[in-house]
């Protein structure tokens, strides 16, 4: 049977490649407008999974997917990291010296800051970076760009002008596998928790302090603000080792005594690269 | 003498209130483009200061401005807290049903998802919130709508048909103020920093002992992505107390053992609100 695989954006997005790379070929990839559908679908059981981007290495986090961590009950089962080269996507005959506008998704030209300031061109956010080509072919743009995938260049059948458009080489996307289901490994794996503290002097410090005490090494840590709570956090915690182990459940158990939210958000295979 | 602020947007931007609420009437407050154009300005000394936002309540933090932190050479020299009301700006005879767009920032949209969607409305990010309200009396749309101040709706001559469009009643967004002279208060203030640390185990929570070892509370911790080195960070720290305190001297040298990277932004008498 093919799985099937919920991501955000049209075909060709960075996110459709990652499925590939983490499922293989059979898998079933399916398109969706946003983020909050991809969650809504692996939910609803319409797709077996789901893949979002959760970090990049030059731009930062996606927040807004560690927003929808939290707001639906989904577990993370694996993660992939793709390498991501942007390319400048015309329509046929358009040259550089035309494009005014480059237009792509808000993390993809950040990614790309510098080289769009080098053309003299000014950045237009759109929602996705093969959602941006489409927009150029069909309204027939003339006077600008768009930045995405190879791939989505030869889906729409558009003209690739220039390859590696981001500012840095090691230009790198995590992606997160989601599922209704939990899954845990037993070895070689990576924990990710979200939680709140009681407000308490050095809570943070303390939070941590469970995972030192046990040299439990973590791999990043990222906060969210508290609604209704202004200037309190919520903290997203990555660290090495999987709930099958019982450092990581005393750990965690230890933890329970500071926090006033706590929830497990999986135990899944690190990527190997 | 008028002491000149540089703010990113136009004008009626929530920027240019918080400038106005930190200095007083007195004040000129000076639009810009970009942030990165208002740390130019402060920097190139065309405005005697720059104030920008780096939190908000409900959105969480202004990434680009924690990173403009770094790369530029300025001090945070102030913090002022301003609650955000934002409403639904639209053409005199516009009504709520015809609208199908709502277009701002993309902080402006997070804050006020709820509301969008409850009209039935698809959000459309742009620069800023008052550039929002000109794009929408500039091209005479009529079924769309522009969220920002009331200010912007004044100063652009439009109509307001909703107050508090935000999800939450206690949305605050917080500006740091901007200078390229250190100003170091004696006491009931702030410090942020930034710094990078070396490669060993638990190296967070041995940043965060330097602290807690002497009861010094971190009000905000906020991590970014270290350029070229994917998966390790950059992190940005706030505490309560001023770098004029032995304490805060002594911690900030212990500090300096296990970082590879510091930079003091700044120490600032707190915002009282």
């Amino acid at each position: 049977m093919t799985v099937s695989v919920a991501f955000q954006g049209e075909r060709g997005a960075f996110s459709e490649a990652a499925a590939i790379k983490y499922f293989g070929n059979g898998v079933k990839p399916v398109p969706l407008p946003s983020f909050e559908e991809v969650f809504a679908a692996v939910h609803d059981g319409q797709c077996v999974y789901g893949i979002v981007p959760i970090e990049n290495s030059l731009a930062g986090s996606i927040h807004r997917n560690y927003d929808l961590l939290v707001r639906h009950n989904l577990h993370i089962v694996g993660e992939v990291n793709l390498r991501i080269i942007h390319c400048l996507i015309v329509n046929p005959g358009v040259t550089l010296k035309e494009i005014k506008r480059v237009y792509s998704h808000p993390q993809a030209l950040a990614q790309c800051e510098g080289s769009i300031t080098q053309i003299g061109a000014e950045p237009f956010p759109t929602y996705d970076t093969a959602g941006a080509v489409r927009f150029i072919k069909e309204q027939a743009v003339t006077d600008g760009a768009a930045i995405a995938s190879r791939q989505a260049a030869v889906d729409w059948e558009m003209d690739v002008l220039q390859e590696g458009m981001e500012d840095w080489g090691e230009n790198l996307t995590r992606f997160l596998v989601l599922s209704p289901k939990e899954e845990v490994p037993e070895s070689d794996a990576k924990t990710s928790i979200v939680f709140a503290m009681k407000d308490v002097p050095g809570a943070l410090f303390k939070a941590l302090s469970v995972f030192a005490l046990r040299d439990i090494n973590l791999t990043k840590i990222e906060s969210r603000p508290l609604r209704g709570q202004p200037w309190q956090y919520l903290f997203y915690l990555d660290f090495e080792g999987t709930m099958a182990e019982e450092r990581c459940q005393r750990a965690i158990g230890h933890l329970g005594e500071i926090t006033s939210y706590f929830r497990l958000l999986g135990s899944y295979s690190a990527a190997t690269e």
